[in-house]
């Protein structure tokens, strides 16, 4: 004999067409694309640039007046779909939909809307809005689920403001220290900006949740690489995110006069800080495998035409899923190093810039979001996120997992990001489908 | 018969202790090498950085007020020497001693006064007081010479103002054009800053001084190299000012997220940009040759540490006596430029930014030098002037020469600036010596 409730999802399902064979069939249940699509447009109008129209990208910093609107708009979507948003003490928004059981935790899934300066129109916004489409599908079908269901916005998970400071998914799992809120950017305290929002900093602690807190964690993203659509793929599985070292390299030769001093004299930073450059380079590509390595940064001292340049401060980014493999990988180049500054007459010193160990996504997860492709009839494929994201703040307190949709070029991070709207549909109705397979487990 | 000038002469040197076995030996005449440095270290109090003495270097830049005091100073050691000193329309003072053939055009020598930011304490300095020692030399001496003497110190030598803007002393040589005067610099027009400083510039027309306004134009300066001190050599004979080129290259790859973008997609402007400072200095180390190349200058768009160099400007400067040698390291530089582009999947242009001829030292003007540091039992040594001077405006107008000292290091453009007072003495008595040479032809 059905359950009460049962009987009346029974019903709700069978209105909805979803009901086969005796037997409640979700996969026929999917968001509906067209609306998905309808508020990703509607939201990109906070911080979108003047005159400019969907795809012109936003600029939609954490704590800004457009992330405030943005994030009264996308509450108000939620209270139309009949959810009770509330605001954390971080700033997050969350809003809970009851499950079946009620001694089960509950299903977390979400991303954010907050944007780096000029800015795509997906990143983080697809996430968000995706799982709200997860939800109202669910609640056109009448399904109900055993584990209530959560959705998350993210504050601030850009980390722009603050020198790149804390994104607040860090807070909630437990990423917080004595002083963080008094830190000042801008002419604000990191706490006004977390009060701006609606978050209490008095008591940001309770913020954070417990191991155990949640079932699961599931954030939707685009790829931000053109892995997925140079292979032609539709669903990414994230394998985990990948560890980042950061490091600073300060090298010190000798100013003096560009056109007085021989060449065998000088003691020039700048052909220093080419070689280690190219050492770099050298150094990621000389394995096999995904690994990258980027000098996106330079500051010479004093950087002049006419100056052979005394000093050159340099960033050395690393970034794999094995932080042994970094450790490697700098070590090389350190090696590199020496020998370039022997022969360039100058000192080459380290320092660690930042240090992010790698997040892996649970292999249930995986497996869970494998079969959610697998039944849409969606190809997928395995591979790691070169980009922080929330979720490795999950992977701190539970179980996590990821789901990517292609980037049109990989371009990330750009008004020329491109998600097409079919693979956005896609990817919500794979988070959809993760979300009833995670469900069961 | 001696002239009646000649009989006061004669009387004069033999008062002076010079008049030996019946012809004056101006082999004896010496600068007062203490004066000099009295002048020198007074000098530096203008511009010298708070609770600093001197040693500590010099900020004055043109037009500034350190520079309008330190002027006054030097103009009331002139007329304390007897001189009247006139500030000409383009701000550059001159001050006439009179010859005996009132038909001869007159020897011009001195330097300027201006420094650039923490600029050293010899710089200019050194030859616009050695030019008033040599004079007071020869008047405590009663030597009277041929050609009239014409001491000067010139204006903005430096060029800091304006955006590197005109030295005075080009305006002497006729390189001004309509509107020079309203170019807008810290808020004053070049009109305003040369009003500053005593000049007229409604009349700046009339600074201009045709060729053969005067018999040749000499200056003291100091090496700012470190040729003469490593090779113990105690005079430099210039064999001209070094031609330079300076290009702008613009190099464009693609910005794009530095953890998600695998690295055979990579368009890293960085990188190329790396490989195009290792290029320029194998292209000027190539063949043999005093030539130098510097890149001393680079700007990254966006330069973040975590997204990839989408562009590059640097600056690639080039310097030798040779235009057609420059020519062909920037051939060579072109060609490889084409290759790196190819692998690192970027373009690279360039641009043209500056390109200042080679002034030529006169051969008879060097030859002169070099009597006058022989007379004095003085090593000399033929080297190319790799800095500019205002000697390479007054080339364009008449004949001219420099003379050098050992800068200690080679150190120049810094506070660390030195030259030992007994060789700016010995400078100084060079000097002297080679008007005198001059005065003879």
């Amino acid at each position: 004999m059905p359950t009460r409730w049962e009987f009346v999802q029974r019903l709700s399902a069978a209105a909805a067409g979803t009901w086969l064979g005796g037997r409640f069939d979700d996969r026929l249940l999917r968001v509906d694309g067209a609306r998905l699509r309808g508020n990703l447009e509607a939201l990109s109008a906070f911080g979108r640039p003047a005159r400019g129209s969907f795809g012109d990208g936003v600029t939609r910093l954490g704590y800004s007046e457009a992330d405030v609107q943005g994030r009264e708009f996308v509450t108000g979507l939620m209270k139309s779909a009949g959810l009770g948003p509330r605001i954390d003490a971080a700033g997050n928004i969350f809003a809970r939909r009851n499950g079946t059981d009620g001694s089960l935790p509950p299903i977390l899934f979400g991303s954010h809307i907050d944007s780096v300066p000029n800015g795509g129109n997906f990143d983080g916004d697809l996430g968000s809005l995706s799982a709200l489409a997860a939800i109202e599908a669910l609640d056109a079908a009448g399904v109900a689920t055993r584990h209530p269901l959560e959705m998350v916005v993210w504050a601030h998970e850009e980390g722009f403001a603050f020198g790149r400071g804390i994104a607040c998914s860090r807070i909630v799992a437990g990423l917080i220290a004595d002083g963080d809120m008094d830190v000042v950017w801008n002419g604000m305290t990191r706490g006004d900006a977390i009060r701006r929002i609606g978050g209490d900093p008095g008591r940001i602690l309770d913020a954070r949740r417990p191991k155990g807190a949640h079932h699961c964690y599931l954030e939707l993203h685009i790829e931000q690489g053109g892995t997925l659509e140079r292979s032609n793929t539709a669903i990414g599985v994230v394998e985990g995110i990948v560890a980042i070292d950061r490091h600073e390299a300060l090298i010190t030769g000798f100013a003096n006069h560009a056109g007085t001093t021989p060449i065998a004299e000088r003691q020039d930073a700048m052909l220093a800080a080419a070689h280690l450059t190219i050492a770099v380079r050298d150094a990621v590509t000389r394995a096999p495998g995904r690994q990258v390595g980027t000098v996106g940064q330079i500051e010479l001292t004093p950087n002049s035409p006419n100056v052979i340049p005394g000093r050159a401060r340099l960033s050395i980014e690393l970034r794999d899923l094995s932080s042994q493999k970094l450790s490697g990988i700098m070590n090389d180049i350190r090696a590199r190093a020496r020998e370039i500054a022997a022969s360039t007459r100058t000192t080459i010193e380290f320092a660690t810039a930042m240090a992010a160990e790698a997040a892996v996504a649970t292999p249930e997860v995986q497996q869970a979001i494998e079969r959610a492709a697998g039944s849409l009839g969606l190809s997928a494929a395995r591979l790691p996120s070169g980009a922080g994201h929330d979720a490795q703040n999950m992977a701190l307190i539970g179980p996590m997992g990821m789901i990517f949709v292609p980037s049109v070029g990989g371009v990330s991070h750009s008004p020329k990001e491109l998600t097409h709207w079919d693979d956005c549909a896609r990817g919500a109705d794979v988070l959809l489908r993760t979300i009833l397979e995670m469900d069961r487990l």
